[in-house]
């Protein structure tokens, strides 16, 4: 496949010399490094109440799903000190981890004596499930104990196991408390000694272990953990795979699917099998090609999220140009060719995932939520090792859209599939049988912080412009920056440094992509900063009091997808600032599947206090298609006249759906 | 399902008040007959070389490709004349029948010597091969003797005797000669005697001998094959479906597949089974109602219209309102709900055939030739029954269109699916594995004739202005007109009567849907007659040199498909007169995907002779939207200005595809 070397991804007169070549070398990269969950604090209109609802609604109601579900109680089981049989799917204990990560972020920003007596109790049951030689996966121990590390590809102790670190490093950094670190570390180092070079081949089924083992590396310093991510990212796309290899060694006929049905392996396995060559689709787990040689975002979402992410931690970790490459190229398939408006990715059902080129449908949209969630982490991790805005843009994107979308106002009801249009059948639901969704929103929300602020050893940068209170250290010092504004419902914002003394360090703003004409100050007069990669530097001694004030112009604008996407053209979607909308037929005066914009048609942005404590709408004049003469007929005349005025309302894509069921668009007709 | 009343297919301000409500009485309905194919001879510049094409080219290529494929030797070796196994797929025998139909038709209007003695020693062959008893169908008896009569569902005896039936009687209409007559009445009578009351039950697995059966009743005068066709028709939608008696009383494991492969019958079945409901799926053979309660038009399209045109003709000989109200229900049903704007219906390959409402992709679009070849059969039979013009624009609009475009212009490559957009892979072939549409096309071309003209106890009815002279017996006398025009490219139109003795008639001219404002003159003075059921009737005394000349303005139009077809939003497909056209990539200055039609566009017919020995072209201003800055994104802001000025030219759908292969549009973006 070709790839063109020009990586913009949403046109802006600010980026269009900044095209990002692949192959960049990596010695010019920065290595961003991450401000600790704890030093910054979000005070924000848009992911405040959000951050609230999820700490006192979506926690309780996640947990008392799993609960119900068995969740908990398969480690009680499994620790020798309740009765039963495993209950939920195969990968339960997941859900449970990611619950305590969720909690962990939650705690470390909002002491909660109660919630962090639940997290401490549920650790403690888990801990007491695992076995003396540090296996841990309630599933495989209390269902199929025969089939311990036997079938990665299907069942997911890797994935558990991946969450089950993630937790622990969320829940020590947020807490202190290594009671979940040292079950990990011990899962951890059973891992290490079974596979590796000289020991087992091993590549997961579902991605996530891989990332997470670099992240326990991060935690504890133990390189083992680095290096078994290596092994494990390297080990895939050989040929023959190692999943036919593994499969061919199984025991046939005797596991059970996914809700603990007898199932018989074979049938399983066939579900895997491309059509056309009957071997096993390895592009669904991402196993068709070495990493290194991958061009292409492949199968299911998720599980591609996981692996791109190691990828990049891996590159950043060791400097590997190959790894690099790869994502760069992977990017651009993703952004350029394979990602939804909203920044959500994986059209298709059918896989969980990725499909073709410009293959991006609307009424059936996946764009599962833990894959949005997954663009976000990704992102973050190229533009950590990169400095490119780019990443930061995408990021941005899927994270006030796609990801926002996936969880109701109130906090009780996810997106599995989260579509870009509906016919009024679409709605959040509380729960699944395959809960991956609710939980990953729990553990994602209170993460947000994360991503707003990145450091290197020259100094600051500000990625996201989420009003909010960061402290650094810079230097031998401490600075802290506050910064505040309506975003994301104006461009306008403050920056104010606070610093022990006055320090030089340079300040990097990121110019987004939406934004065409962006305006700096300091300390009220205008400066003109150098914008590189997409971030303006401003270089000076900053003392406590200065000021920064940076305008970021939002605009109402109509996108237009690439003529290529089949089920866009002839539309518009509206966007302003890092908000995309959506036309919901409960705004309308006109039958929403009438409603057209005309190319000049006047629109504007108005905030409307009553949309879920505020919020921004954008308003204007449509026309609507008179359905009249179409009562009983296939094909007409087309009129000179195409329709009459209406008046359109659209709202954040993230908000839709929670005002009751009806019809829902983001691409727009557009009319003369 | 409801049923809306007003049946109008394409507005137009002739037949505003013309909606035909179903529920029409059989006593007020004309039962027209038709003029003999000898009658009437076609002499147009559209029509008269693609039959000269058939007569010359498509005869031999097609008989050449049923020998090599065995279609011929089949025969001589069930007359025990050859040795070998049996070839071709398992209906091979109705494709020869529909050659010698096919060549039936072309003697009866041209004398071919050469041609005639192949007919005769084809059919000497067939006559060999019938068993004593009058069975007759190669496939069982040399590849499955032990399955007479016994599989309907799954062999076509059924289909391959209606075939036989139907070139029977056109052998015999058209040569006089009896010799496959007398095949055809020996496998009636066997039938006959084999199924119906009392006797064994029966359904054809795919219909085609039902409207066979009558047009041998109306052949031969035989009354007990009239009520064998409404035994047949009578006995679908059983529940169980008798398929699925059948199915159960079948020995298992052991047909071969229709490439004379074995094949697992159950693997077959299987194959018929509904996803949700795991039955047989019944609609695919229009099998899951008693005919008198179907509505929708449902399953494989080819065998939709033959039934249907069996309901229309058992309509026809026993007044059976049921049969009437139901026939103008599933009309609606696929007019204004499932057809697509080129008079071809099925948009589905999975079933090859009908989907759901507005259901109509234009990429993929099956629109197989078979079946657009039905919907002139189907509709010819409705319009006979009704006299209204309504089924007469629907028959003009498939003839001219879809069923035009099955063929290429050298007359040797054919369309099985007759896509309605193409990205370039499209190209008809010279053959197939499932050969039908070939023989579809071999032996409708010369019987277009049938179609032009009919007659009533008080006259003459002109149906289609295809340049002709018809003669016909009018009360004791003959009358004969003399149509001449540049149909289809003017609609300047004048008829010319030549009688015996001046006689009084009506003659009933169509006013076709897509002419606003017909006018008429009787020898050069203004007439306005009355229009009734979109025919004008001209009732006087008529003698030898009376003109009619009727003007049907034709108007280059742009036709929008009604919003729920989503394939078609914000597009447009030009139409002139009964013409359908379509965007060829060889045609136009821009590439064809970025060609838009502004809703201001001039646009313009010109006669371009260059094309195909002369065919109007549409030629106007469209706009090219340019990609340039689309190279390497996925989204980027609309411009304000949508592209710049482009010259496009539209050729008729039925020639596309015959000047190599490239990109097709029928349905155009429309710009601002």
């Amino acid at each position: 496949m070709l790839i063109a070397t020009a990586c913009v991804f949403v046109a802006g007169p600010t980026r269009s010399t900044e095209a990002q070549p692949a192959g960049e070398s990596m010695k010019d990269l920065p290595h961003l490094t991450d401000l600790p969950l704890t030093a910054v604090e979000i005070q924000d209109s848009f992911w405040s109440p959000r951050i609230e609802i999820n700490r006192t609604k979506s926690l309780d109601h996640v947990y008392a799903q799993i609960e119900a579900t068995g969740g908990i109680r398969n480690f009680e089981i499994a620790a020798g000190k309740a009765q039963g049989k495993f209950g939920g799917p195969f990968w339960a204990d997941s859900d449970v981890y990611k619950w305590i990560e969720g909690a962990s972020y939650s705690l470390a920003l909002h002491p909660d004596p109660k919630l962090e007596a639940r997290v401490d109790e549920t650790i403690a049951k888990i801990a007491a499930a695992q076995q003396p030689d540090g296996y841990l996966d309630t599933f495989i121990q209390l269902a199929q104990p025969d089939m311990r590390f036997k079938n990665f590809a299907f069942f997911h102790e890797d994935f558990c196991t991946g969450h089950l670190f993630e937790a622990a490093v969320g829940h020590y950094e947020s807490t202190g408390k290594k009671t979940l670190l040292n079950v990990a570390t011990r899962v951890a180092d059973l891992f290490d000694s079974t596979f590796g070079p000289g020991k087992r081949d091993y590549i997961s089924g579902h991605e996530g272990i891989e990332l997470a083992l670099v992240r326990l590396y991060r935690a504890t310093g133990e390189k083992r953990y680095l290096k078994l991510a290596e092994f494990m990212v390297n080990g895939r796309g050989q040929k023959p795979s190692l999943f036919e290899k593994q499969f061919a060694e199984l025991p046939h006929g005797r596991v059970l699917d996914f809700l603990g049905r007898p199932m018989d392996i074979d049938a399983w396995y066939k579900l895997l099998l491309n059509e056309r060559s009957g071997k096993l689709d390895t592009r669904y787990s991402q196993d068709h090609l070495p990493v290194r040689e991958q061009t292409e975002a492949v199968g299911h979402a998720v599980r591609a999220m996981f692996i791109y992410c190691a990828m990049a931690d891996l590159a950043y970790e060791t400097n590997d140009q190959g790894l690099l490459d790869a994502s760069q190229h992977i990017h651009d398939s993703v952004t350029l060719r394979r990602m939804y408006v909203t920044g959500g990715i994986g059209p298709s059902a059918h896989n969980e995932g990725f499909t073709s080129d410009y293959d991006l449908p609307n009424d059936n949209a996946y764009q599962e939520t833990c894959a949005s969630s997954g663009m976000v982490l990704w992102n973050h991790r190229l533009l950590k090792l990169t400095g490119d805005s780019k990443y930061a843009d995408v990021m941005e994107l899927s994270l006030y859209n796609a990801m926002a979308a996936g969880v109701s106002m109130d906090g009780t009801s996810f997106c599995y599939v989260t579509p870009l249009s509906s016919n009024g059948d679409f709605k959040r639901e509380g729960w699944f049988g395959v809960p991956c969704c609710p939980t990953t929103v729990v553990r994602f929300l209170p993460s947000i912080g994360r991503y707003i602020y990145s450091q290197s050893p020259d100094g600051l940068w500000v990625n996201l412009y989420i009003p909010s209170k960061a402290t650094a250290k810079v230097g031998e010092g401490k600075v802290t920056l506050r910064q505040t504004s309506d975003f994301p419902w104006e461009g306008e914002v403050k920056l104010a440094v606070t610093t022990d003394q006055a320090r030089e360090f340079k300040l990097r703003l990121r110019v987004p992509n939406w934004c065409a004409k962006p305006a700096f100050k300091v300390n009220g007069a205008a400066v003109t900063p150098a914008v590189a990669k997409g971030y303006a530097t401003i270089d000076r001694k900053w003392a406590s009091g200065d000021t920064i004030e940076l305008s970021l112009p939002m605009q109402v604008e109509r996108l237009e997808a690439n003529p290529q996407v089949a089920y866009d053209r002839g539309k518009v979607a509206l966007r302003r600032g890092p908000i995309i909308f959506a036309l919901e037929e409960t705004d309308q005066e006109a039958p929403l599947d009438r409603i057209a914009i005309p190319v000049g048609a006047s629109l504007r942005a108005q905030y409307e206090h009553a949309l879920f404590g505020g919020a921004m709408q954008i308003r204007g004049e449509g026309v609507s298609r008179d359905p009249g003469p179409w009562a009983n007929q296939l094909y007409q005349p087309a009129p000179p006249v195409k329709g009459k005025p209406t008046q359109i309302k659209a709202v954040p894509y993230a908000i839709w759906g929670n005002r009751g069921q009806g019809k829902m668009v983001v691409w727009v007709d557009t009319a003369p």
